[in-house]
C-alpha cells in the first residue's frame, strides 16, 4: 500500500505539470468545480491559507493597517475612470446583468481589484490632512475571467488580501509601498521558506494604472518565475480620476498618493512547486497545518501498551503550541500511513512502538531527508523544535541553492537564447531600458522581464540594440 | 463639542429606525456603497465582525468542523437540481451573463448560498461510510437581491458562514443540526449578550429545501424579531437530488443525510439594536474591538506628567489581553473625547488628571451608568476584569428583560391583535398547526410564526379555527 501510492505521483523531474496536478489532488488541498477554470479549496488546502492569512494579518496589523470589507460589485462606470486600469482589466471582467428577473440598467462588474470602488468611497471619507494616512486592507474573493487556469497558480476566482492606502505626499506612499513588499518578502522567504528575488517592474508590466509597482519573485523548479507578490505606487493617477482631496495643513487642497499591493492563494501554488518531491507535499513547519503527525506501530496490544504513550506525546507537543496529529485509526497500517502523511506533507513523523516504550524513547523522522533518528522521551519537545526548526531552514536553503544556481549573466544574446532554451532560470541581461527591445526580447527567447533589475554600469549595453544600457534586469519564462 | 454630538443622534425611543441608521453612520461602523443596497464594512464594523469570526471559528474546530472555499458562481442548472431550494432562491439571484467579451452558454449564479455547488461536490467525495461525517464550513460573501434593505439587517451582499455537514443517518445529523443552533445560542448569548427563543420553524417559515429548520430568535427594541441564526436539518432532500450515496458498514449503498447552519453579518444589527442607547453604541465587552478607552486630562503639563502613567496603565492592561486604546490625540478636547468613544460604544474609559496621580488613583466610568469610580492604580486589573464582566452581565440582563416583560401569552384573537397593534413584542398564543391558520394570523395581524414552540396542552384551541392546537408557538413582527 505504501509503495502503491508513492508510485501513483509521477516524478517531478519528469513532467512538472503532472507531478503538480497529481500531487495537490492526492494531498487534498483541492479540487476542480463544475464552472471552468475555477476550483473548491479543501480542507487541507484552505488550512495553509488560514496559517498564510493569520501571519500576515498580524505583520498588517502590527504596521497600523485595519481590515474593512468593500463591495463584490463594481458599477461599470466606476471601472471606467481610470483609463489604463479599465483597460487593463476589462478584458477578463466577469459581468452581472441581471437581478433576480430583472435586466439592470448598467452592467456590474465582479471586482477583478477593487483600486476604483475603494477610491469612490475615500473621496468621500478623505477631507483633511486629519484623515491620513489610511491604511485599509480587506481579505476577500476576486475573479478575473482567465483562458487558461492551473490550481492556486491561475484560477478565474482566487483570494487574497488587497492592501489599499493614501497618503500626503510622493514620500509617504513610496515608503508604505517598499514597507510592504518588504513584508512580502519577508513572509515568502522566512515563512514560506520561498527565497525571492524584490525589485521594480518595467513599464510594460507594471500593475493597470500605477506609476511604480515593486514585486517579488520566485523561482520555480522548471526555471519559471511566479510573481508571487506585488506592491504599487499609484501616485495621483486614482486620486485624479476619482477626485480624491485633502486639505492640507497650509489649507490647499492636494489630491492624495495612493498604495494598493496584494498576495493570493497562488502562494500555496508555490509552495507546492517549491518544496514538493516525488514523495508528495513538503510544507514548511511555519505554514503546516499539521507539524507533527505521531503514528502509533499498531502490534500485539498497542491499544493498552503504545496508544497511551502516543497520547501523551501528543498532549506534551500540544501543550507547547506545536500543531500535532495523532493517527490512531484502526483501517489503515502504519506502512500506508507514513505515506500518506508524507504525501500530505506534514514535516516530521513520529514513530512510537513496542520497542521504543521499553526504550522510553521515540522515533523522529524529518519529512526532508526520512532518516530515523530515536529520541529519548524526555528530550521531545526541545528535539521537535529543533527539527521542526531545521526542516524549515534546509527546505530554504534547498530552494536558495537552486536559485542562485540557476540564475545566469550574461551580455550576449546568442548565449541568452542558449540558457532560455537548454537552461531554466533567470537570466541577468543588460538593457536599454527601451520597450521595443523588451518586447523583441521576449519575441525571440519566451523572456520577460521580472525586475528591472540594478542600474547598468558605465560600458555596459543592451544586449539586443546595443546602445548604453540603463539596467541589468531579470529576465525569465514566468507563469 | 460633547453636547453636540450626542444630540446629533435622534431618541431611540422615537424612531428607532432613524436612530440605528445615525448610530452605525456615526459609530463609523457602515457607508452605503455606490451599488443599490450595497454597503461597505468600515474598520470599526469589519473589527466586531473578526472578533464574531474568531470566537465562533473556535467553537466550530472544537466540534470538529475545517473551513474550506468553494466557488462564488454556479451554473443555473446546479441550483435547478433541487426543486424547492430554487424555487426560494432564484427571485434573489444576481446573475452572471458575460466573461469578458464574451456571452456565457449558461448563466452562472452569484451564490446566494451554497448548498446545490457544495452538494455537487460532496457526490464525488463521499464513497463510504468511512468518509463520514462530512463537516465543512465556509467564511464567504454571499449575495441576495433584495428590494429593501437595511445596513448589517438586510442587504444584497452579506457576509456569513455556512456550514455544510453529511452524516450516516438521521440521528447523527439531528445531533449535528442540535449542537450547532445551541452554539448560536450560547454564542449570541454569551458573547453578544442578546438573549434568544430557540425553537423549530413552522414549514411555511423553514428553509427552501430543508426538513427541519431551528432557528434563534431576538426580539429588538421596536418589538420585531430577528432571526439571528438558523440550523437546518436537510434529510435527503439535496443527498437524492445530487446522488450523494455512500457504501455502508453492510455494503448498502445508502444517501446521506445532510445539515447546513449559518449566522452573518446581520448580528452587527442586532447588538447595535439591541445595545445602543441615546448616545451612541454599546458594545459588548466581549466582542468589543476595544474594550477600554484611556484619556489623559490634557491640562498644564501633562505630556510629561499624565501622559507618562496613561501609557504605562496601557501597557498594563495589553500585558493582561485587555484591548485596549490610549487617545493621546492633542487637536481634540478631553470632553469631545468623552462622547466619541461613548458614541463608538467603548465599554469602559479610564480617564487620568493630575489629581488622579496625586492620588495613586484612575478614574473608571462604565459606558452602560456613566458613574465615576476611583480606583487605586494597585487595583486596577482586577477592578477592569470586574467592571467588563459587570458590564457585559448587566447588557445581557437588561435585553432579557426587556425581552421577559415583551413576551404575551393569550389564546384570545382580539387580545392577539390588540397586543400586536399597541404593544410591541413576542406573543404566545395555541395553534392547530395548519398553515392556513398562520396564513391568516398573519393576514389579520402581521405577526409571523418565529418558532413553532412547546406543545399544546390538553384542550388548548387554535386561536383562529377553534381546533384543537398542536403547539404554541412564539408570533412577532420580524425584520
Amino acid at each position: 500500500m505504501s509503495e502503491k501510492l508513492v508510485k501513483e505521483i509521477p516524478p517531478k523531474s519528469e513532467d512538472i505539470s503532472k507531478w503538480y496536478i497529481s500531487v495537490i489532488r492526492k494531498a487534498d488541498l483541492v479540487d476542480y468545480a463544475p464552472v471552468k477554470g475555477m476550483m473548491v479549496i479543501k480542507p487541507a488546502g484552505y488550512a495553509i491559507w488560514e496559517n498564510i492569512q493569520k501571519i500576515l494579518d498580524k505583520e498588517f496589523k502590527k504596521t497600523g493597517h485595519t481590515n474593512a470589507y468593500f463591495p463584490l460589485l463594481i458599477p461599470e462606470s466606476l471601472l471606467n475612470k481610470e483609463a489604463e486600469h479599465v483597460e487593463g482589466f476589462s478584458p477578463e471582467v466577469a459581468w452581472v446583468t441581471m437581478g433576480g428577473s430583472e435586466e439592470l440598467e448598467e452592467r456590474l462588474a465582479i471586482r477583478p481589484t477593487s483600486e476604483s470602488i475603494i477610491c469612490s468611497m475615500y473621496s468621500k471619507w478623505i477631507m483633511s490632512w486629519r484623515d491620513l494616512p489610511v491604511l485599509i486592507n480587506q481579505w476577500v474573493n476576486v475573479l478575473r475571467w482567465e483562458k487558461v487556469t492551473r490550481p492556486f497558480l491561475r484560477t478565474t476566482e482566487f483570494l487574497w488580501q488587497e492592501g489599499h492606502t493614501a497618503h500626503r505626499n510622493k514620500e509617504e506612499a513610496m515608503e508604505e509601498t517598499l514597507r510592504i513588499i518588504n513584508i512580502y518578502k519577508n513572509f515568502i522567504e522566512n515563512v514560506l521558506a520561498i527565497p525571492v528575488i524584490m525589485g521594480k517592474k518595467s513599464d510594460k508590466e507594471r500593475f493597470a494604472g500605477a506609476v511604480e509597482t515593486y514585486t517579488v519573485e520566485a523561482l520555480m523548479p522548471d526555471g519559471k518565475a511566479l510573481q508571487a507578490g506585488t506592491s504599487h505606487y499609484l501616485g495621483e493617477n486614482f486620486s485624479k480620476a476619482f477626485d480624491i482631496r485633502y486639505e492640507d495643513k497650509d489649507n490647499i487642497l492636494k489630491y492624495v498618493h495612493q498604495t494598493s499591493w496584494g498576495v493570493s492563494t497562488r502562494l500555496i501554488g508555490g509552495l507546492v512547486l517549491t518544496h514538493g518531491d516525488d514523495n508528495g507535499l513538503v510544507i514548511p513547519p511555519k505554514v503546516a497545518p499539521t507539524q507533527v503527525i505521531i503514528i502509533p506501530i499498531s502490534r500485539g496490544n498497542w491499544k493498552e501498551s503504545v496508544l497511551p504513550v502516543a497520547e501523551k506525546v501528543k498532549e506534551t507537543l500540544e501543550n507547547e503550541d506545536i500543531r500535532v496529529k495523532l493517527d490512531e485509526r484502526e483501517e489503515y497500517t502504519p506502512g500506508w500511513k507514513f505515506s500518506e502523511w508524507e504525501m500530505r506533507g506534514v514535516p516530521l513523523r513520529i514513530e512510537i512502538g513496542p520497542k521504543d516504550i521499553e526504550k522510553n524513547q521515540v522515533v523522529l523522522v524529518s519529512r526532508v531527508d526520512r532518516e530515523k533518528r530515536f529520541i529519548s522521551i524526555e528530550k521531545l519537545v526541545d528535539e521537535v523544535r529543533k527539527f521542526l526548526d531545521d526542516i524549515q531552514n534546509s527546505l530554504f536553503e534547498k530552494a536558495k541553492k537552486f536559485r542562485d544556481e540557476h540564475t545566469k549573466s550574461t551580455e550576449d544574446l546568442e548565449e541568452f537564447k542558449k540558457y532560455m532554451k537548454e537552461g531554466r532560470g533567470f537570466i541577468k541581461a543588460p538593457w536599454c531600458g527601451d520597450e521595443k527591445c523588451e518586447l523583441k526580447i521576449k519575441e525571440e527567447t519566451t523572456a520577460t522581464i521580472r525586475t528591472i533589475g540594478e542600474e547598468a554600469k558605465e560600458g555596459q549595453k543592451c544586449i539586443i540594440c546595443g546602445k548604453p544600457a540603463k539596467f541589468v534586469p531579470f529576465f525569465a519564462k514566468s507563469y
